[in-house]
């Protein structure tokens, strides 16, 4: 497959008479997306029922008689403010019981049935229009579902719509009170009106209901998109995506990329770094201006996954950026760098945000390809070399993995609800492996947690997984390679208790999590081979074998030949040497990588990436600081 | 007196079948007293009215048939879901202003007269049907009082209940104008009707407002305690005791206790350490799974007091918690040593929490004796042993100690309303003297600040009172020994203004408290003898003597031969040079402890306990990490 | 002109009886002014209409006959309860939507019309009662706006009352909408009345919103003001004050300053360290009794300013305050000190706070002259000595400035709006350039953002404004020294967006911002002659000359003769440099101050003051810890 560039553009914030001319140099620079629309409901329609889409089909016509292809967004992400006249009460309220109002964006709830029907007809009425249009080859939903903290709303439509889906999934008042265990403390309902959203309690609410309102708000996030995709299909058949972000984990993206035909997703790397990645401060002072080396590889392949093989990244810095902490500028080459980097991750396209940096308004400090006065800012020319190395890059197809990584985004809720240690976090736990198996050189898959089968793969890694999907079970008992699974994995129930028997139930090996411990900062757990666990430790108990031991003699790996339970969170080193153990025991080849040189597979290359400031040797070739290389595949 | 183990026990949590050889493993284990019924409201009285009884008379009856005797607490602390559409203004107010709501515990308002007669009736029909129950040996009263800082609430009825207590304390808007000095700022009030609570002022309310709504907001919970005292009296001569915390200070202890026969608290100590007491973070590293090896034993103490003699540590901390922000597993030994610290201190009972480790709801990964399988939990053989070795002990009486501290909850409010200093704090000062005393292998006794006679001590100290009470002035002024008073003592008046002429007000001993300043982390005061003070510095003046100087020649000690004023807040080791020093003028013996070996004699014996996590030495005799070790009195 | 002293006095505080000996020992001490009165309101009017001047009658009489002047404070910032009542809606606002309540002071809304009227009557009522007085020799309007952030409210009042500024700013809705730029993001409005405070939205407000808002809420504070101001005048011809704040930037104190004869302000240099002006820790020690060796310097400068020249200290810490984090006792000699330093920068009057300490309510911890129990407090022996000296000395009239630094209120709302680095301040950028000249021994100008006349000086500084006056353009391409400008100046249009063509747009200077960088704390971009920018750094383009450059290779200074723009911001050193070398250029005496040691020339001497606490060389003259020593200027 051929990988192509895109932009994102807004006809609407510039003169009609600039879009031929915009048009005409996006070509020129070697763009084949535009992706448009997303925020203009004010300018399709200023007043309830008064469309203008004239406008937008002239743009259209303009970028599409340039060679250009339109991705077109629904622009739901940014009601007009006629809206809130319109449903007062559709405004989102925040977790102190503040009303989040209009101003900026993503002011509407989740829950909110009447502006999930607005977002049906605007839907509805642009699918009408452009679903046939021969230039929109492409649709997104929406705009970064989640942005700001939106999934969760504790409004009273979310309260009416959580004792629904409540009084749905348990049937009875007495059913949830088993399940959640509320005879604990009183804390039993005899009616579903009764339960009030988890949020503003005396002293936390029992974890089972956070988890269900957790798992409410989540499905509220799938049933929205799903409406503007049933309407899209109506329509169109072109792809449609959306445009996820980076570490977000407050709605499960793999359902919503069930119903899309793509996933997308906006990657700040040097925004991400500021203020997304845990790293000390000197090296986030180290990768300052070239973001974390292994999180952009991390989301291209969790996005590779969500949408099933097909992926974008739909938004790509360009400059700095207005919303971190701190906003430096990328090293020169970055720009090039990432986006090689999303292609030899299998991107389809690296769409660059924006065209142009808008000289007003929330965004006004985001650069853009080209500055305010059009002038091009310094991306533009990396864009342009990377859009010529394309043209004269043979296919770029997707390498193989023999890892795998399994991401769960119920986990996530599971451990935010109920962390035990306060800095524990799933979404690290699976970063921290996945880094690890990165600084081995390794290609990595990541699987979803109902994923039926693994025989593709060789190591398997399943961490801080609060409980084993029945067809995970099911292929972990088929599994011929090694799965590392652990700390964490298999120690609750569906409803975040405590399983009895004791987790984690591994098919046909006897291991148990007897005790769990969590540390603070500065303490640790030493192994007997001079490794050591941080934040969490397991006591293990049964009579599978240990494979790896404390310093005082307790399991730190314990299981059979197949399945291995880590007790701990092991520090990088450690991760490091277990990693570096196991694929050594299964065949499969690795590197020890300095910090920032990063490799990637794909069928045919090798890629190699240095995110470090400073050039770096590969195999005797000298990559300089934000230097990409490729080279045959041996 | 023997010393007796107990356990807290959820019948409503599990099966009635499990019962009885719960009670079975419990009288094997050698325990004898079962606390039960404290949160079980929503099974006693399902919905308003329809009392549930059988199930506790059961469950007394397995409990009571199995020899252990049970200790039956009011489920007040939990009132269920129907409750709060009875009495929808019962939900406590935070100083933010939000409603803290259903979902957890403790979910009402001291203030509210309409929920105080709902915890009288549910006591009274407990006390109806148990007051002679055989089995019911002990009550408990509601379940830890202000946790989740539950004291101050700042809702309408906390309003309307503050100002009439106003117009009794204060007679007439005027008097309180005067006393709270309402001149300043035009602050002055026509009606009691005007005057709202305190918080959520522009900038800080006065601070004779405040602590008029601490002592206030301290009533009530004496108000809600006695409520159930008396119910209960009225039908059973049982002894009533209630479960305090740690590091708790925003009630009156001491005057919720005088309606009470027996003072109990609940000892979480690793969870403590990591949230509650101040070190530095190496130290709590050090003590990371044994806890502060001084703050069980202060506690131990206060609480001794306050029981008249007569005291329990309700809940003792079995294995990790769930609330601390970590938690880690204690030392093996430290379930043993906590409760034989205890007993060495005078308690007459140590209570584990809980049985068995429940599988769902808030607190699932906290620990029991048992684990959520039924298993035993590390503990459960600690707790074994100390029951063996509590059958094979002489009687265990309290020893007696020649120096005191004073401790009173009213300067904890003052201080907490007029810090003047941002980390001043009264208890953290008084524990900064006792510690000094434990590193001196002294045994305590803690006072009230009304107590009238000091003849059992030689030395006493009394840090941080906010005034002299009257029979404490006049127990000062007939003392023999020596009294270090101060910093900060006596330079308030009841009214937290200060007094013309200025505090302390010593009898019979000129010393005046000048100017106070306090000191940012950092700074310090140094002393003539190379010692120095922290936090806070008074310049003295007066007449009397100055023991002791800073090394630019102010007074740092003044006073006479018995009562010596300290201007400021000594460092541990100049808390160690003053204690040993008025020690040895005062003939009472010391040693010198090593960090973490802690000693405390009883009436027959010396115990030691080694805190430390590895092994020390205490006269020739090696106390591996977490021994108890005691030898008879010399 | 004869320099005087004053006391800050609350006869209301006091029995009558005690006025006129306090009177006598004012005018013993050597105390000029006297200013009473802003906080008496509930005494002069403790219920509507129910006028009670008899007392200030009487206290006005006994201090004019102890031959005190009068300064008399109008008491709005404290309004009765009973105002509440009338005016439930005057409460203010905060910005998480709380009300802020009665219990403190400054419990009112700038923009409630209702309570404007209230305060115009009672400043009526006052200056037809005392505008003719003997003895009222001046009036001080309110006290210290903004004190506890209460320039911005977000209350109903302030919605409507900004709704209506927006309309006479406007115009219309659709000039606004293209004004912020409200295409962006669907922000667009239709009318005045949907427009809602900035506050509580999803993400950040658009700009353009928050600086509407911030020039909205400034220009309430103005006509505030102005409306007692207007009354004041009708009936006396006495100066009228305000009483300013240190580091408050939330109103444009140049436009309040155009309506008052004087400026004055509240200098509490201990407390201001602790809490108000970054130093490092260590520094920050360093000073703990002295308070920062610059602050009250700018500040005298900045309001010499706003007064045109008219500016007093009307409050002077005397000791220990009450308010900072922690509140140490000023070194011996600080009051004195700080007295001369106000003089040599041109003060009036130094007033102290307060004349005797208050036993009682929130400031009973701020020291006075005198102790609560009218003991001298150390400060009245410095106070008496500076007296002493005053009237020994020659007179003491300001000295003339080569340097000038422009300070700009709006330019600090604007970077607050959108500081694009965590730590970009503007008040702290102009600090650090006012510090560098300090260091330097330079005597400083502060200049309004719309000063028209730049030929008094040399060399001037106009960091950090958002954008270039006319009168100021106009004046910088007239200009024959230097002017060093940057960063971020000129880049910025009136409405907070960004230029085309960009910035700064110098007369006949071609230089131009193509792009800006934040840089977190530990990045620094290198120059190449050894010094470094700190969070800050533009990318400079244009043919003007290249002055300084980075290490690799970008303009870090660049301009023509006349107008240089600094690309950065400079640490310490690198001030110190730039400042350095320009006054080397351009033929300004400078010399090289060791820490604490500052100078600062009248019309006939140089004084110098001793910051440090301990002794420093001044050519060959030692002057102690606290020390002031001046010296005929050569």
């Amino acid at each position: 497959m051929k990988r192509t560039l895109g932009v994102c553009y807004y006809p609407e914030h510039w003169p009609d008479e600039t879009w031929a001319e915009d048009a005409a140099r996006m070509a020129e620079t070697g763009i084949t997306w535009v992706r448009i629309g997303e925020f203009a409901w004010s300018r399709l329609e200023p007043s309830p029922g008064d469309l203008r889409f004239d406008w937008l089909d002239r743009a259209i016509e303009t970028l599409g008689a340039a060679g250009l292809r339109v991705v077109l967004g629904t622009p739901t992400a940014t009601p007009p403010r006629w809206m809130i006249d319109k449903h007062p009460d559709m405004l989102p309220v925040d977790g102190q019981g503040r009303v989040r109002g209009f101003g900026s964006r993503r002011h509407y709830d989740f829950s909110h049935a009447g502006y999930r029907e607005e977002s049906r007809r605007i839907t509805r009425l642009l699918a009408e229009r452009y679903g046939k249009n021969p230039h929109v080859a492409a649709w997104q939903t929406d705009n970064e579902y989640d942005c700001h903290d939106t999934t969760l709303s504790f409004s009273e439509a979310a309260r009416r719509g959580f004792q629904d889906w409540l009084a749905q999934t348990y049937q009875s008042p007495d059913a949830l009170n088993r399940a959640w265990g509320n005879v604990f403390w009183s804390m039993e309902y005899d009616d579903f009106s009764q339960i009030g959203l988890p949020n503003l309690t005396v002293t936390e609410a029992n974890p089972a209901h956070w988890l269900a309102f957790r798992r409410y708000s989540s499905d509220m996030v799938v049933l929205f998109n799903k409406v503007q995709v049933d309407e899209i299909r109506k329509h169109s058949t072109a792809p449609i995506l959306h445009n996820y972000m980076g570490r977000v984990t407050s709605f499960d993206h793999w359902k919503v990329g069930a119903d899309l035909d793509i996933a997308a997703w906006d990657s700040y790397p040097i925004g991400f770094l500021s203020d997304r990645i845990e790293n000390d401060a000197g090296r986030k002072l180290d990768f300052l201006r070239q973001g974390d080396p292994d999180n952009q590889a991390f989301h291209h392949d969790l996005y590779r996954a969500v949408g099933r093989g097909r992926w974008w990244v739909m938004e790509q810095q360009p400059g700095p950026v207005n919303w971190a902490p701190w906003n430096p500028a990328p090293l020169p080459g970055m720009a090039r760098l990432w986006a090689w980097e999303a292609f030899a991750h299998g991107a389809e396209c690296v769409s660059y945000f924006r065209w142009r940096q808008a000289p007003f308004a929330q965004e006004q400090m985001h650069a853009g390809l080209l500055r305010p006065d059009s002038a091009p800012a310094p991306a533009l020319a990396e864009a342009t070399q990377v859009a010529r190395e394309l043209a004269a890059m043979p296919e770029v197809e997707p390498g193989r993995a023999q890892v795998a990584l399994v991401f769960d985004y119920e986990s996530a809720w599971a451990w935010e609800v109920q962390p035990q240690g306060a800095d524990f976090d799933a979404w690290r736990l699976a970063f921290a492996a996945y880094r690890a198996c990165r600084r081995a050189g390794l290609n990595v898959d990541i699987l979803p947690p109902d994923c039926a089968d693994l025989s593709a793969y060789k190591l398997v890694l399943a961490p801080g997984l609060m409980r084993l999907s029945d067809p995970l079970r099911a292929a972990l008992a088929a599994f011929k390679g090694i799965a590392l699974i652990g700390p964490r994995t298999g120690t609750k129930t569906a409803e975040l208790s405590i399983p009895v028997p004791l987790g984690p139930g591994l098919p046909d090996c006897d291991v148990t999590v007897a005790l769990a411990e969590s540390l603070p900062p500065g303490a640790k757990v030493k192994l007997s081979d001079g490794g050591r666990f941080l934040h969490w430790f397991e006591h293990l108990e049964g009579s599978a074998t240990v494979h790896m031991s404390t310093k005082d003699g307790r399991p730190a790996i314990m299981g059979n030949d197949s399945l291995r339970y880590i007790a701990g969170w092991p520090d990088d080193d450690t991760f490091d040497h277990i990693i570096g153990y196991h694929c050594d025991v299964l065949d499969i080849p690795t590197c020890v990588l300095p910090d920032g040189l990063r490799v990637r597979d794909t069928a045919t290359h090798r890629f190699v990436f240095n995110y470090a400031a400073k050039a770096q040797m590969w195999n005797g070739t000298r990559i300089p600081p934000a230097g990409v290389h490729w080279e045959p595949l041996a």
